[in-house]
């Protein structure tokens, strides 16, 4: 063999153009050749274009992803919920108060509607009352083991599996590309923790959220974070920029949403100076998924669908821009989904 | 040239291994040969010990940073106190009234002692004064500016110079094997962000800070964040693993700090299960650096250097470990620093 001496500063850029080539194979197989995927191949080819008037350096290329309805679904509810009404069923025993208090008497009888008519303080109290007093290494573990195995009822695959496979192609697609991505969710950011690395690739530290309040404690001699019954920040509408700013520190140059409470984060991603993107997926296939926008009680894309059309914002239409909605490796069970049962909740 | 089809698999390993070769080589110039820089040492090699009892993934290899005393000076005031004295003094003939009243007066005078008696609530006062109502972006912009040209009276140096070399070594050390580096200080996480990438290679979403609160405004058609008179969140003490939790989202593996307000970090991280290290800088060198712990008034180190003496924690000992304090390449102006002058405010 030849001696080694010569070679890294000889072959190196020979494997780096080797790498592009690889990269500039199609790395969105999911996507049909339609406007949203040109419009995403052509941004990243701007900001990446070394040289170019649009390169941005690749600490710059922060890309933030909401997460219920544009990473995974969320119908009939969001997921966190689900798993929220099976932690009130399973502490349900313990106490017995709760079969005449509200939103926990109608949640236990199975009427989310009515559980949840108290707005965001009923799911305030649902989330105190099954969070608080664990610690965080606790919530974790009760979330991963949840996330190993609970099956979204409707769907007959489990919730960490249904996620969209043209979306995980974009998540690596960036980072080929050398974006950094973020989650930035109305969901908790501890329920998102303990699974977003295996499901998506991202790293607890690149996950933004709504959070509780935590404290500080020493149990059995060993410091622990105990989860207290607080909201602290609710990363949802300009909540969404304001956490970027806290957690991330930098304005994304992309940025990814599917309802109103993305607008903001959107409005803020494109008003920076420079190559911007925004993109918004519109859920409008009843077969595959489902369809809703204006009217939704979850997930509701009224305002933000107005400004996108606007603004020419990308607009994914999953019914005709994908070509398939999840993961076909990861096994689903007989069933499937029927949107219609899904219609009382929205 | 032989074909490049065969050789990314074939050469690659060797690439490989001279890297690490190479990464062998003493990556901790500055630090003498003494137990703090071989517990270092060895502790990197047992975790990056790949099939060793030890071992610890690249994405768990999290390290926190405290910032002042620990990766630069913190005397004879925090950096951060001599910016926001800059602005008050920039501010000041808009504000007649800070004549006469506190803390403003005090600081006018120039007596920081007075100044600060009234605690946090005084320093909050004097952050919120000198920050509140500007744009997030425009706060950037003014602490860019500070960092790029204002200079430690006593050192001679830029304050963003006064950074400790054997801690830029340490921090490069640990990311050539695949730690990653973030810094959790008390000090305000806006202030820090814009300068920490360039002096550190730390880039802005891996600080935690002490943060105010901002809301989200349109001004002049742009969606913007406006900095509020409020202190949201203060990472000190056990606000640093309560910090780390929200931030990151896993507990670290390597810890390192300098004061009391560093303990709740260092005892946190080494609770955690598996190999864990804890460092304390001790600032012993009065000749080169200043030398103070259990009654300094700044940075103070009182039960923290007990309990590292207890726990076994890996202490510096400024004078005998570290060949030298800052970096010789960034000039110093002839001046040098005078320790004495310092005391008043310790």
């Amino acid at each position: 063999m030849t001696s080694p001496g010569w070679f890294p500063g000889r072959l190196l850029p020979l494997i780096l153009s080797l790498a592009a080539l690889t990269a500039r194979a199609d790395d969105l197989p999911s996507w049909n050749d339609g406007p949203a995927k040109r419009a995403l191949v052509a941004f990243v080819e701007r900001v990446t274009k070394d040289g170019g008037p649009d390169f941005v350096p690749p600490a710059k290329r922060i890309a933030v992803f909401d997460n219920d309805g544009t990473l995974w679904a969320e119908q009939p509810m969001y997921f966190q919920l689900a798993f929220a009404v099976d932690r009130v069923k399973a502490l349900a025993p313990e106490h017995p108060e709760w079969r005449t208090k509200e939103p926990f008497a109608s949640l236990l009888r199975g009427d989310l509607r009515s559980a949840l008519s108290g707005g965001e303080r009923a799911a305030a109290a649902i989330l105190a009352a099954t969070h608080a007093g664990m610690t965080t290494e606790q919530f974790e573990e009760l979330v991963r083991e949840w996330a190993r195995t609970v099956r979204h009822p409707l769907l007959g695959r489990r919730y960490v599996d249904s996620v969209y496979q043209p979306m995980l192609e974009l998540l690596q697609y960036l980072r080929a590309n050398g974006f950094k991505t973020f989650i930035v969710s109305g969901g908790g950011v501890e329920f998102i923790r303990p699974w977003a690395e295996e499901a998506y690739g991202i790293p607890p530290e690149q996950v933004v959220g709504s959070a509780g309040r935590e404290k500080y404690e020493i149990r059995h001699g060993e410091p622990v974070l105990v989860k207290l019954p607080v909201v602290d920040f609710v990363d949802d509408g300009e909540g969404k920029p304001l956490g970027i700013q806290r957690f991330i520190g930098r304005r994304p140059i992309a940025a990814f949403g599917n309802s109103d409470g993305d607008l903001e984060m959107l409005q803020w991603t494109v008003a920076g100076e420079g190559a911007r993107f925004a993109l918004l997926v519109h859920h409008t296939d009843a077969d595959r998924e489902w369809a809703y926008d204006r009217g939704s009680r979850v997930g509701r894309l009224d305002e933000a669908l107005d400004v996108a059309r606007a603004g020419g914002w990308t607009i994914v239409d999953m019914k005709k821009d994908w070509k398939m909605i999840f993961p076909p490796h990861r096994a689903a069970r007989p069933g499937g989904h029927a949107p219609s049962e899904a219609q009382d909740v929205r």
